[in-house]
């Protein structure tokens, strides 16, 4: 595993050497982990012309999620409490001889960009950009394997909450009863904070669940992921409370799921984003529900729950084999409530398969 | 209480005013949450020298927990995704005709701010620094007052797990279940992670919970607290589990106490927060636990759980009337395991009768 590190380390290296004399400080800590193993605490990754140093302000910790730290990786413990890990790595480059520095202006903050300035006034402060998220776009086995295994947690935890008792509980317990079954299957954590909405909450993307109880006749739906090691997937259904849905539930979750079906089916390597997102929001917009979906329809999944690439009207950019992303429409009737359908899938070729569905719940609509 | 963010908003105005044509870009979500009521995701304040706006990527949430932003507030919302409302609001303060802006570099990424340069080259950008902060360090009353809910709030919850059989559980399950009773007993969620050590794992800060379950003789720590409107508080105690104590758990708890008793007597107006650290780490050094404490021994809570003051050997500054704290010694011999006690007060003057403790769960050490 360490090689993989240390592969990916050499591709940032061979980035900034471009230029000659260059060394790379990485501080978002998603960017930390992919090219260090671990992101301890404010932890940063020195990408020098020589050896690379992971500084941290506190020891790495080998509880189980955190991951752990490239052994091949020297790592420097600052033991002077509030110093900056950047700072002490803008110092190290300046010593190793390094000419520039390229800093991650996205996530630096200007204070510290100023601090790193003034530590080493010689070394020229470069922008490394989007380097590492371009990296992470496209994930190897090990990773897939990872969402994988999240996804499967995922599953587990909604398919036991679909086998108790639901009405009458608040949407908060919902909420806390699936992180807590993510856990118990063995997830370092909820992907993101659990969603569930009940009655005219149902279908709003990113519900805060509230003391609503679940009633006879309501729409319910959830959304939720594990993180395991590290990776972050995301599976979102919606459920119809008592014997049979109403006429007016049974036309928006087809509707939901036929704009659904669209965006999974348009996932091919070499789509561009955009039209992935057209093809569920036509779906929509052909029923009349032109503003019924949000600004995206799905986004990719990896160390980040949301990240590159976003599938949304304006977005750039094609997708590739061996990108996972979400696909997500979902509409929301003020007062009335909704339907969201979410599922996170692996970009892969027609001759393997098509896109790989690693969210498996059924979406028949189901009566609870 | 709209008027109580007009007067704080009006005395961020009048820090900018002193030079003329000033106006202040908040994005830190605290800053924002403490000047405008609420602060939903990404939003940032424009305290101008006309008129003050509040600007959202998206419609704020009336859901429990996030805060209404004041009504006396101009909200824009920006339809454009992905817009950023820091560079819209450079903007809307370049048409207000403001000369400069101050803005807070030590949260604003080096990428923001240099696109809020280009928005508005005009602008002269300079640093508002921790004026805000600094604004937030002495609480009023009605703060205080959701700092006391939110201890109560702690408070039954772990009351509540004390009574429960705790042998034989995880300290995961042990974690998720303080947190659901913090949310049955209203809090909007917890104010950190919870930390659940056993064992060898007791008395280590800031301890992530594992799957080592409670087994008799161990000690057992816990640290928790809940957000009440935003205002976030911290408790921690120790227990020993079984029909009694060992006598090396004996002293070490007398110890952590009697250090944490010296820390919080050391609690008055005007104290130096070095000398509210030294109280408490001058019983552990007279014992010989030299290196036992950690870096600081507390931090003032608000609307985050750690900001200033520090307490701690290098930290700079004086208490005040009206300021919460927590103190919080603890030791964790390797592999042994160890006692953290933590407590919330608030600094009082002594003729209104000392440290008000606003997290009162027993101190003495339980065996459960």
């Amino acid at each position: 595993m360490s090689e993989v590190y240390a592969v990916r380390r050499e591709r940032v290296r061979e980035r900034c050497a471009a230029g000659g004399g260059a060394a790379a400080l990485v501080s978002r800590p998603a960017n930390v982990r992919y090219l260090a193993g671990a992101a301890p605490l404010g932890a940063v990754l020195l990408v020098g012309q020589g050896e690379d140093v992971l500084l941290c302000g506190r020891p790495p910790s080998d509880q189980h999620g955190e991951g752990r730290p490239d052994e091949a990786l020297r790592m420097r413990l600052l033991s002077e409490p509030g110093a900056d890990p950047a700072v002490a790595a803008a110092g190290l480059a300046a010593g190793q001889g390094a000419e520039s520095l390229a800093v991650e202006e996205h996530h630096l903050t200007v204070a510290r960009h100023r601090a790193i300035g003034s530590v080493a006034p010689r070394l020229r402060l470069v922008d490394l950009g989007g380097a590492v998220e371009q990296l992470r776009f496209i994930k190897d086995e090990e990773e897939i394997s990872c969402l994988r295994i999240a996804a499967e947690i995922a599953d587990q935890a909604l398919g036991e909450l679909l086998e108790s008792i639901l009405v009458g509980r608040t949407e908060r317990h919902l909420a806390l009863e699936l992180e807590r079954r993510l856990v118990d299957h063995g997830a370092d954590g909820p992907a993101f904070a659990t969603s569930v909405g009940t009655g005219p909450n149902s279908g709003r993307s990113g519900h805060r669940p509230s003391d609503r109880r679940v009633e006879e006749g309501d729409f319910l739906s959830v959304c939720l992921g594990a993180a395991y090691r590290g990776y972050r997937c995301e599976i979102g259904r919606t459920f119809v409370i008592g014997t049979s849905p109403a006429d007016w539930q049974i036309e928006l979750y087809d509707l939901v799921f036929a704009a659904q079906r669209a965006g999974r089916e348009a996932l091919v390597p070499g789509a561009a984003c955009r039209d992935v997102d057209r093809a569920a929001r036509h779906v929509m917009d052909s029923a009349g529900y032109t503003d019924g979906l949000g600004p995206v329809t799905g986004h990719g999944v990896g160390l980040e729950i949301d990240e590159d690439p976003q599938l949304a009207p304006a977005a750039m950019g094609k997708l590739d084999a061996c990108v996972p992303v979400t696909v997500e429409p979902g509409v929301h009737l003020p007062g009335k409530g909704g339907v969201r359908i979410d599922d996170t899938l692996v970009v892969r070729p027609e001759a393997d398969g098509g896109p790989e569905l690693l969210t498996i719940t059924t979406k028949e609509l189901l009566a609870l």
